[in-house]
Parts: structure tokens; sequence; C-alpha cells
């Protein structure tokens, strides 16, 4: 049914994350609401909006943030806003899988309300700022897929944004649009590296959508967060955007501000896209298996 | 001992092909000449730069353009001349490997004069004005690098360009640069698409530098050829370009006239950008098998 629709209106929240959580929380569902009510249908967070960027520092205490899927509150309050809304959601939490077991993880609720299953990222970062090995195990669901009321859809997290095979694997089995909860930014100290690492963060993006045919759909953070990592922090730099299945920018969001981008994606670009870069008629399924290598040396 | 230089300079040869091939030749090994006067030390050709662009129809009288590789005339004139100059250069050919047996090959040829070997062109287009399959079987050499004495070289063919498995699968061998012989146009017809798909041509090709912390040098056809399809033809869009590791475009050729492009590749600016974006690292090699399905369905 989903694959017979022709258009479906992507809700982007872009947010400024403040210290409590449920302000954060309460911020998020009113930003949701106000995406819905502007048609939006399928709508996606940017990563961990519940709470600043913690993974800026090494900090046991942290781990007291996460939240057991789905019984947590976070999964219950969208499912029951899915619902209520007639809307699509991805969010973007931090999951307590079992004692001393935690995930960086997407929820995905259908319109409905029904929760629909999650996805765990699979590429786990560790840069000075960005210390996510310590929190987060690698993700073991794999990549994945779910035919929700409006598109199929496949959901990737932030650092699996620069891993071709990841969008690869997920398009192949059948995402229309590829979601990018993200939390990407500056170190301020480093401001003459900043439009080369923002540009290579959106080409890179925008070279999935090419490379497969398929919408992109990155949700970024934004604001300045301090950290206790005792510098300068982090600049989150926003410009949430949505690219064609042509790597054509459809719209891109603000570097500053809060804010919900809400995009029409027309589902039958993406046939056509394919039909006229019929690259997956041509790939060489036989010559691809040393993907699989560390290194081929 | 090419991984301890720090710096090459590469020369890509865009031109405009006539209908005589030992004009095209001489002309060619002229720009060769000319780039290597300017410094540069690894050459090469645009794809097929020896005729015009055959497979704008299916014709067979075009198999007797092809020739033998090692032993046919261009093979030996790039070997002399790579000797007499003392630099690398990658030549694009038709190659007839046998009675009716036909290849869109590439070969290498070190400083000294020595053949290296062949890259012959994995992914096989076919669309209107591209009917490649119909000349070319697909290669089965699979992926490869050359250590030469600049620099350790992969080679991947136009419509390759569009496969991440491709560049990554050369990447993943030790490739420095990778070389892309090309002839890519637009039909006149569609003028409203052209800034779309040269866009796109550019992006899927800069995100291989990303993803995989290397050089890309794309080597492009420039010139309206007609060809036997009885409409407008093509017109090859030159703009031959070669960009850093991070993404960045170092150096992009005219999109109208014949030239040659000479750019300095810093080469430890690869160990450099893959240590602070350290994506080999976090490959999750456990989770990729499925990349050699047609479809996960």
């Amino acid at each position: 049914m989903s694959d017979s629709r022709k258009s479906v209106r992507l809700g982007l929240v872009q947010t400024c994350a403040t210290e409590n959580p449920s302000d954060n929380l309460e911020r998020q569902i009113a930003l949701l609401r106000d995406a819905a009510s502007k048609g939006a249908n399928v709508l996606c967070t940017q990563e961990l909006f519940l709470t600043p960027y913690f993974c800026q520092s090494e900090d046991h205490s942290f781990f007291a943030l996460a939240e057991q899927i789905p019984s947590g509150k976070s999964t219950r309050a969208f499912c029951a806003l899915a619902a209520e809304l007639g809307v699509v959601i991805v969010a973007s939490l931090f999951e307590k899988r079992m004692d001393g077991l935690y995930h960086n993880t997407a929820i995905v609720v259908d319109a409905d309300g029904t929760y629909l299953g999650s996805y765990r990222k699979m590429h786990i970062p560790d840069d000075p700022l960005f210390y996510e090995k310590f929190y987060f195990a690698p993700g073991d669901l794999g990549y994945r897929v779910w035919r929700t009321r409006f598109a199929t859809i496949g959901v990737l997290i932030c650092w699996d944004q620069w891993y071709p095979e990841a969008a690869r694997l997920t398009a192949l089995q059948g995402a229309q649009v590829l979601f990018y909860p993200t939390a990407i930014g500056w170190h301020p100290a480093e401001k003459e590296h900043h439009a080369m690492q923002h540009a290579a963060w959106e080409t890179i993006q925008r070279s999935h959508a090419i490379a497969n045919g398929c919408y992109v759909a990155s949700v970024n953070r934004v604001g300045h967060e301090k950290g206790a990592g005792g510098g300068d922090g982090i600049v989150f730099w926003g410009q949430s955007f949505v690219s064609d299945p042509s790597g054509q920018m459809l719209a891109k969001a603000d570097h500053e501000n809060e804010c919900v981008l809400v995009v029409d994606a027309d589902l039958s670009k993406i046939d056509e896209t394919r039909t006229h870069w019929p690259f997956f008629r041509d790939r060489r399924i036989d010559s691809y298996g040393e993907i699989t290598r560390r290194a081929i040396d």
C-alpha cells in the first residue's frame, strides 16, 4: 500500500537541547505537533534530542539518562502522539537494553501508534568530544526498513552517514527515504575547517541519495553546548536537509535556530530516477565480496 | 617507497576526439608531453580518447577500432613515452582480447616504461546513445591498484563512478589516487537537466574521496559529437577535476575546450585526513555481507 502513494510530507525537527529532559521532550512534542499541523506525515527528531550531547565527556552518571525501549516514557509518549496525529514518528533515544548495556537507538512508530521496531546505531564514533564508544555498544540489529502507512523508510544514525555500505544495505531492502538523526558540529577553535567539514557532510549524504535513487533526510542538532569536557564544547551546525533521489537539495534548515523543516517528497521520483540512472541494474554483485574485509592487504 | 613520497603532480588530459585515431593519438601524446613539461608525474587520459565515442550507436564495424593489450600500437607508444619522460601513464583503450571478445580497458604504465597491467571496466552502462553493453564484455579482473614510482593508484572507468563499492574495494587495497577516465555528457535536448546531472556526477565522485580518504581524479571527454545515432548526439561536458581526500575540489577544467589540468596532490594528507576522520577504523565489516545481493527482498 505504501508504495502506491505518490507523495509524502516529511517533517524534520531540529532543536537546541536544555539540561532538562522533560523540557526537551515537551518542546519536541510541541514541534512535532507543529510539523503535523503543516501536513507532515513522517516526522523525525535529531539524534538524542532528549538531552544535551553528553558524549562530550566520559561520565558514568550519564548512563542514568537512558531508558528502556519500548517500555520507557519516551516510546510511550511517541506512540500516543503518533496515534493522535496520524503520523509516523522516528525518534532517537538513549536505550538501556539491560543493566550495563546501552545503545544509541532510533524507534519507529507507525501512524496508528504501533511501535514498529528499532534501529541500533551500527557505526560508533570515538573522537575528541564525541566519546560514543564509552556509552554505546555497537548495534546488533543490522540495517532495517519499515513499511509505514506513508512510505517505506530506513533509519541510520549520525556516524553511519559516512558509510556508503549502510545506505546501500538499507536501500536494497526497499527504503524510499533514509532518515539520519544526527548530532554534528564544530569545535569552535577549528573555524578554518568549518566550510570543508560541512561540505563533506552534505556531499556524502547527497551521494547516498544519488547512488541509491532515494530520498535522504538528515536531522541535525543545533546550538552551542559547552559540555563537561572543559573546553569550548561543540557548536552543532543545524542545517538539517532533505535531498531528492538525484542528489538535489530540496530544503535546508537554519544553522543557528530551532526549527521544523517540512518538505514534500514525491515517491514516484524514485522509480523515475532509477529508471533513467539504472545503477541497480548494473551492480557487479559477483565482485563485491571483499567489502567485508578490514583492508585488502 | 611510493608511500613515503609526500607529493605527486597529477596531469589530466581532456580532449576532443576527431574521426582520425592516429591524429587523436598524436595529439594525446603532445598533450601528455605538455603535462610532463609542467612537472606532472602521474598522467591520465579520458575514456577511449583514441576515437569519437562510438557507442552512440550499435555498429559492428566499430569493433575494428579495438587493439590488443599490451601488444597493440597504443600500449607500445605509451610505454615508450613513459620511459622517455619518466612519468606514469594511465590510458583508456578499446581492447580486443580475442576474436569476438572486447573490453573497455585502462592500461597502467610505470615511469620506467614497464607495462604494469590493466583494469577492465566492471560496470557497463546501456542507455540511449551509450550502448556499451553491445561492445564491451564486463571486466573480469576485479578492482586493482598499482604501486607506481610516484603513488599507489587505482583506476575505475566512467559508469564505475556511480558505485561506492568499486571505489571502496580499490581504496581498501591502498589506492592513494582513484583515476576515473570518463566520457559523460548531455543530450542537447535535455538542457533542463544539465545542472542536476553534472552536480550529481561531481557529488558522487567527491563522496568516494570523502568515504575513502583518498584523491579522486576524473578525466572527462569534451566537445559535441554528433555520432551515428541520428539525433543531436552528445555534448561531452569536460570539467575534469581533482578532489582532495576531504572532498574539496582542488581544480576543475573547462567545459568546452581541450586542456591539460596539472594538480599537486600532497599524499601526506591521506593519512592526516583518515586519522581525523577515522572511517576505516569503524567499518562494521561483520554487517556488510548482503551487499552481494541484487536486492534484499
